[in-house]
């Protein structure tokens, strides 16, 4: 892989997300924090529009708009569509990027922690997860490279290597330092690894780490109005990254009853309960748990 | 005082407050949850509209719109100063009302577990908190008696007597099941209170019980201009009802420097970094622990 020279640290692409919008501001007024020798560092406020509102977007989430065909397609014309061709033109344009490497902070109102979700299984991708997770042990990676980079719909897939730093719980809207300090933390030490993986400087990853591999996405339950009738079951919610097998219970209907999941694998899951995913009436993604090797 | 004739349940007051919403629903298919022998219940989702656009209000918050002068002011004509006015006419009129006593179901974004805040101190109210605590140990009761019931602003100051359920932590826009189960709990234990006080078959209870009384409201830290400048110190975050100290630090900055606590007593915060207060750049109330005496 070539080097890095150009790399973006993205923030508030969800208006509703409060900690990389306060740490955009901070970075702006003390630029050493984030800047690294072998690079450039730029920092985009993805959508100060639906920040002002405190939503997470105005008319349809942006961190869904950089499909290809959608940059090129002049009649999406809604605000996060005409912003996400704006951010195109600043930070790519995608498959010909002028920015070699994309960070995009957002939080989560679940339990995940500290995550770190990598969108490709090159070597650039896995020495990053290890050496995150050698330098902040709490750190969870998530692989979602189900399909190419540049397939993906995200504002980080405009580069030619983009990921995103997930942080939670945070409740949107509010701004907690825990959560603050694991992003400042985690975007440190991933700006630390591009610039030792330029100058061939990395020290010694362990062979082999466990990460999670992104399978599938359960909604919440509905009737054949599609009406939700029931919400995570209490035993699944807050357990971000735990085993959950089939025969366990995973939804509780407002009736009363259980429903159990019927997979026939330890699945992981995560994004568990996220305020966001309603919209679509999502309950959680699951994943498999991964042993990677560098 | 006169027997409760009339009981009025209100969800959805802020339409991001999901667990009021959802059991009203439940209730409006199964009333008898929320019957009692010795009154009648009706039940009222004050914002449907705030709720449909998924929002806690749409012009101003309907939870301070019941001021009595307001309630008479015409001028006063946005979407919630309407929405006031017309609950008013159906529970009320304050004053007078034809409801003899509201429970109004709230979440909140802070660690508060199930609380109970009630709004006069006397003996309906004191021996209120007591049957609950005796009936649900977890819960906590708060007295905001600091003003006459009469000169408070919220939607239970319609009726004569009125207590507010305050649920959390639960994000905004989401449905957890164990903040739906304290909801739902606590909201029976008091409808069984209120039809026991009518029959005057109330237990024996404790003589006396740990409650908490509001003191005062504390805001972010901000600078000259009014700007964020600050956050609530990780010390602090997801600690409501735990004891705060002079000297403790309360606040970090975003420069990473620390503010203390400069009051002069045993603090209680709650209501510690609730998203709905950034509005007016609140970070939390305090309290004072007091035993009650019944």
């Amino acid at each position: 892989m070539k080097s890095i020279n150009s790399v973006a640290v993205v923030g508030g692409t969800h208006g509703n997300e409060f900690s990389g919008i306060y740490l955009l501001r901070k970075w702006q007024q003390d630029a050493s924090r984030i800047t690294r020798e072998s690079f450039t560092t730029q920092t985009l406020f993805a959508n100060p529009k639906a920040h002002e509102e405190n939503k997470r977007y105005l008319d349809s989430d942006l961190n869904r708009q950089f499909a290809v065909e959608d940059l090129a397609n002049p009649e999406l014309a809604n605000y996060e569509q005409s912003r996400a061709k704006v951010m195109n033109a600043v930070l790519g344009p995608k498959g010909d990027a002028k920015t070699d490497f994309i960070i995009d902070l957002h939080n989560t109102t679940s339990n995940m922690g500290p995550t770190l979700i990598v969108l490709q299984s090159d070597d650039f991708n896995i020495r990053m997860g290890a050496y995150v997770k050698a330098q902040m042990p709490e750190a969870v990676v998530v692989f979602e490279d189900q399909i190419p980079l540049a397939e993906h719909k995200f504002v980080c897939s405009i580069a030619e290597q983009g990921v995103i730093v997930e942080i939670g719980p945070q409740p949107q809207s509010v701004i907690r330092q825990d959560v603050l300090d694991w992003m400042e933390t985690m975007t440190g030490h991933i700006l630390d690894y591009v610039d030792l993986y330029n100058k061939g400087q990395l020290p010694e990853l362990p062979p082999t780490y466990e990460a999670f591999r992104y399978t599938e996405t359960l909604k919440l339950p509905e009737n054949a109005q599609g009406e939700r009738i029931g919400m995570v079951h209490k035993n699944v919610q807050d357990n971000d990254f735990r085993p959950l097998h089939g025969g366990d219970p995973i939804f509780t209907l407002f009736d009363g009853s259980e429903i159990c999941w019927d997979g026939d694998y330890e699945a992981y899951p995560h994004f568990i309960n996220e305020a966001a995913y309603y919209d679509n009436n999502l309950a959680m993604s699951l994943a498999e748990k991964i042993a990677v090797e560098l």
